[in-house]
């Protein structure tokens, strides 16, 4: 409880600061529209008090995702390296620039990015934001007054040669790749924990089941095996496509033309970029297609999607395996966590990989609408990439955060019946596949078909009709040989 | 095979009619874009050549649904009906032209609608493959020779008062509908089909299972009653969806204003439509906003959605019961069908529910290529429509060809393995839950418990502990009453 | 910003509260799974505590949608009623639950709801986060303290007769039936507004659009009624698929076999909850079938998802409107909201079009997760409802914040252009259309062509050619006659 | 014509030949399920005729893509060469199954592949097909009657070592990897096509446009060869995908364990299929976790969605630029197909981005149904790669039957109107936005304003208050410079 009551006065304390109460002082600030005040002691400006009111929709704010927050510094910061290096922006400037974009990547300030993550505008209330209290952190650590927009601007200097349309989606697709990495780390100690299993029950012989009816024998160790390899291969895949979100635009300026922006700042900005996230980013050789391309957004997502297909299978596959306790397959005993029932006493549900299946549902429909809002694109800008980040960012957050309960709470605590296993093979008829070879299909059709008619063995029948030698029986329906496992 | 042979045959002259092989004699037709050689049997015209050419993509034409030939045959009627008694066409034009819709709606001629449904256009190919082959087969009813476009004309005659724009989204909506009634009619007979096993399994005694887990009993006959029933409320849902397809835009034209159309021409023609088409087909109050919205499909399609649903979770449900026969749930059997398998001797698989379930997939994406196609029109028109009748229609065909063949080849010869369903009742704990009311489930929860972990009966824990007198276990776990059924 | 302020104090407070942190004080609870520690002044119990500690997923909890949360104390309260009309919970404790569940419906100890709405289960957490609070607050309202479950039990007494797989799913219902109301609200007065610029723009003659090229004149007006009919139509459905929501399963407690429920109580319990809820709930005629279908949720999505489309397609033609304001279209304005670039001075984005636009790609999103979670279910039930409930409450809830905002910043301030629309109806060709009647498809096609070819207006080719009256031109090219509009 | 009825007799004698109608004459076949009459000429056997029976669903047969068929073809010489060369299958054999199965990669024989693709029994009917034709074939080219399995059996000889559920998944993966070599082949003249437009267009100045709102200028040159890009990202991508299919289990058998298969069996196999397929396919590590796992066709799937995507924003945009012509964009002109209106007259629409964007909604549709499939597997194996299959293939037909349309009818054809666009540039005012390095961002938000409020043009301004001179004006707003295009 302690650890909660320490989360929940932090809350407080951000939140007391986020909402900065002490209005009765304001600042005056003005854009196009007009003038506005803001709370003085505010580190945003004009532009995100008009996105505050004009975008009370969900209440997932920027700062939800502390990465994302992180992924606006870092490209502030690259920007104002590069105009730096152009000699556009002065020492003294990017000094401070670079101290408060440093602040916020160490997790400060972040109460400040306080816009609604849907937002009209193709991001530029994000941006603005982001601009804004830049600007006035960077103020402040100068020893100058929030709102000197005559020392540090926020157009003029924080989003000089850049605009919403590539500082937007670069920052996007910034935070994509730091949740990545959140995410492979998760599904990588998920799959050690499928694999550790697989080794714990190598030499548990149960029966292979296809479209649900009993095929041939197997080891759970395998089955288990298989899990983790197919989660291998989707962590594979998440790594792989994050080459489709290296590729950015900043540069780009409005629509790709580089508008505004001075010769050698896009090469200059994407080797800063490159260095400040750790990640291979790098320009793209086509401004103007890569503004308007979804592509990144598009297959990554899909990588997404794959993932919870395999973890949807799998958590589908731990509920067949763990149905019972009587009346079910019960191969294995999934750990209790919860009474499973309001109403039937002594129930243990498989709540973990229910809610794993669950959240893949999700996930599978925030692929959809990334795929509704990427179509949607028009000419040079697709202006819904807002709602692409809140899909693909909430499908990482709930993977991230429900992976390690799926895993601790249930994938590790996971035994076996082998009481069980070994008596669905002893009654089995699939063994019989292992005589293809050496009787023919047609033949072992028939043994099948007599077996299950009267309820014998097939090696009992073998040995009534004297169809292999004892030396035969025992190679073709050794364990090891039928399972395909090599010691 | 004789019957095969028969279809072979039919389709073999057919083609030969409707590739109208003696190229040799053509006769000219021409239209904005310039002169064109229609071969001189064909019953469509030069729009219908054109498209031939502009659209050989999918290979699946009008003709490929006869509902769909017919329904082109029933708008083109009505609106010939309205424009005759508006005084517009006249007599003798008229009844030609009834005649020659009639026929079609007889199912003559449909070698002619040729089009690709994949065209751009936003329909307007069908619309005149329509108007070109109604108007030939009413010259040449007429003693005219094809092409006499001087007495009968396709646009001037067939089209009058019309527009693609009102008379595509119609015939789709009466194909929608024609094809609804043989859906229906299949999911009545599958859903009885499953009231018949309910009432013949009604006194199979058999454990519930929520989340996998055992739950509480009930009868084999209440699962089969409540596959019915569901599917009931799908019949009640897709009958009521059609509601969706009765508002028409007949006389709208091109965007909705009516213009060329003859004051009172709309409400004859939804007058007529209703009669001819037997459905309660009715005029949209505005007619601008009809010709734009999509509602009408997307609403339909989500009922089959909803439908494909039901149908996958009754498939897997059965797969599940079928699971076995040695290593599964086996409560029931489903008729083998072929060799289940091609290595694994005497294997038989559920190979209908599979069907079933895999025939709900692609119904579930076309859904989905509906949304995508409804959300993207633009302005007064949505030029997607053509998309959308290929999805729905494909979705109502792959589902009325595939119910009888799931009902009669595994629903109607499903058996149950009562043997099975009894041994599980007796080991089941969840009994335990009808002493919740008694005993508490402080106390129900510690039974259950004890039973689990000792391997002992509920009823003979109640026993040895004395919690209940005989009396109370009789009432209490009176098969009826656990059920719930009243006889 | 004082509004702002309030508001922010306020969740200060709930948060104050809810997170009750004077935890050195707790309370011993106990379950199936052992005992736990619970702060003594905490409403919720064990199980509540132990669903914390499990699903820690999405931050998005019961009380994120407060008429969710009334919901619960509804179908609590109706259960009670109908409890001790049958004798089985006496007086005493009825007055204490109701007055519990009276103060829930007026909006207080929502901060106890605290359960993620993302749980395995099938919703066991969620329903008995209710029934432990609601016992608490029952226990502290009779004098006593919290936890003296020896007096009201969270199972005994507030789980009478139920269990989760009826109260939740009956739950989900109530609050989707809720935010229909105010979802309904919020579309009626959006068409609203939509209507009023239709009659605004009553004599605002324009030319029509369809396949992006011009077509035939119209109106303005007609073109905003349309919008109106449509989401009127819209309006329609989402009331006409409440009735899917109607359809309950209180009384089927674990399976629908209505074990441990007593004979009688789930008619009461159906009529009691009408009466609350104010809504035309019914009793399930198959409770079987009713605890295992989705129809209602599937059906209910679907019509939301219908709405996505509906506004979607009418927000991206305001884009398309609107353009310009040099270079697209121009023939309305929409107001600014705020500076449209970052970079671009004085350009004024569509912000509320396009956010209107991404909400509705989330929502068509989740229609895809309903869709996925109700296939998903195996046998008596379905154990993705928890997503399904995020889904569609997501859905409702960002529609109804994001529509007053499309209509007051947006659809209210909306301005024709009206110079700009004349100028297109003079220079247009589409009036040809109107003397198709009389000039024919033929003769009308060449003159579209010359007009075309050689910059000449209709009129002026007419009159050069003689091929009218003025009359007859009069007539024919009446605005009213051409848009079909009656005075 | 000409063609046509070439290939209208084509069809005639394939499907005079597929039919192969001599029905008086059969032999009997018999399998599990007993004894059944087969046409005495067909290739195909018992398990074919069943099928027949059993599936007659969508009329979509193996045969309606000849790479699939070929594909088999492919699979069955890589196992019958790989079980040569293990000493399992004679000599003799060997030489009349590789002339069988050579036959059919040439094209010959395609008529027999006649099992509905929409199947259960996840794949088998159409593996048994392939069985059944091929052991006929080398029995015929070896002098043998049909039917004779005493010399070359379906099961032991063409089905050693195999199984469906390898045998199928990778025929599927060899028939994709076929037909996106087609695909990638189009997209790239498709590319090209836009490239040359680029190159066509590459002086012409326009204005860029964001969020529907006038942008800053750039040339049609480059609007198109972004286009181009954006096309060469996605055939990157399908080329980058097919590794996901280079994956293959043959040698997996029933469900990976390799049981009937000889040790080395599945490595020959492995080389035999990348020689003969020229693709570098591989065995995968952990058959047990291949053969379940849908990755590869999810993935791929997931790329030509990603390709819909871009194809369909294209499309839309290409539309929007061709809008009008006299009320529109109408920067270009598309070519005219076909008259685009049966009542507008002189209308010519964009049918070919129409009928591009409609098919990127079915790929965008088929891709959830490969999703529901995918997520659908249990255990051992996914029974619904069928669906997967038809969904794959129907994409990549679509796509790559109407790419060569798209391109030549429209593409190719596109010219641009420089006048409309000359003068776009002229009124604009948002070249102001190059005078931000300059000015400020404050001071040009003036101009701009005031240029929109009283109609001057931004340089008329500049003069007016002598803000530059004039050799500033020139180098800040040349041509060159604005589009970012260097020499």
């Amino acid at each position: 409880m302690k650890k909660t009551r320490k989360i929940g006065l932090l809350i407080l304390l951000l939140l007391a600061g986020g909402l900065a109460v002490e209005a009765q002082q304001t600042r005056t600030e003005h854009d196009l529209l007009g003038e506005k005040q803001i709370p003085a002691d505010a580190y945003y400006g004009v532009q995100t008090a008009r996105a505050l009111e004009n975008f009370p929709v969900s209440g997932i704010k920027t700062n939800f995702y502390p990465d994302y927050v992180k992924a606006y510094a870092m490209v502030k910061l690259a920007a104002a390296r590069a105009n730096a290096e152009d000699g556009r922006l002065n020492q003294e400037k990017l000094e401070l620039i670079e101290k408060a974009c440093q602040a916020i990547i160490e997790g400060k300030y972040h109460d400040y990015f306080l816009v609604d993550m849907y937002q009209g505008g193709a991001g530029t209330s994000a941006n603005m934001n982001a601009n804004e209290v830049i600007a006035n952190i960077a103020l402040e650590m100068g020893g100058h007054e929030k709102g000197r927009y005559d020392i540090i601007e926020p157009h003029d200097d924080l989003n000089m040669g850049q605009s919403t349309n590539d500082v937007y989606p670069t920052a996007i697709k910034v935070a994509l790749l730091l949740h990545n990495d959140k995410l492979v780390a998760e599904l990588e100690m998920l799959s050690q924990a499928f694999h550790a299993k697989g080794d714990e029950f190598k030499h548990i012989l149960k029966m292979g089941r296809t479209e649900g009816q009993d095929a041939v024998p197997m080891t759970l160790g395998q089955e288990f095996h298989a899990f983790g390899n197919q989660l291998d291969a989707e962590i594979k895949s998440l790594k792989d496509m994050e080459k489709y979100l290296y590729e950015q635009n900043m540069g780009a300026t409005a629509i790709g033309t580089g508008i505004t922006a001075s010769p050698g700042y896009a090469e200059h900005c994407a080797t800063h970029l490159a260095k400040i996230t750790g990640k291979p980013m790098y320009l793209s050789k086509d401004l103007i297609a890569a503004t308007s391309s979804q592509q990144g957004f598009v297959m990554y997502s899909s990588a997404l999607k794959s993932t919870a297909v395999a973890l949807s299978k799998i958590s589908s596959d731990l509920i067949f395996l763990a149905s019972g306790p009587r009346t079910g397959i019960f191969e294995i005993n999934l750990p209790a966590l919860q009474p499973g029932s309001s109403i039937m006493p002594g129930k243990v549900n498989p709540v973990m990989p229910e809610l794993m299946n669950l959240v893949t549902f999700k996930v599978m429909g925030n692929d959809l609408t990334v795929t509704l809002a990427a179509h949607s694109g028009l000419l040079q800008l697709n202006a819904y990439e807002p709602v692409e980040a809140v899909a693909i960012m909430e499908s990482q957050g709930l993977l991230f955060k429900t992976l390690p309960l799926f895993r601790t709470q249930c994938i590790d605590g996971i035994t076996a019946n082998e009481d069980v296993t070994t008596r669905y093979i002893e009654r089995s008829v699939g063994i019989v596949t292992a005589l293809n070879p050496v009787l023919g299909y047609d033949k072992t059709t028939e043994l099948a078909k007599e077996a299950l008619e009267t309820g014998k063995g097939i090696i009992e029948l073998i040995r009534e009709k004297k169809l292999l030698t004892e030396d035969q029986i025992k190679k073709l329906l050794d364990p090891e040989a039928l399972t395909g496992q090599k010691e």
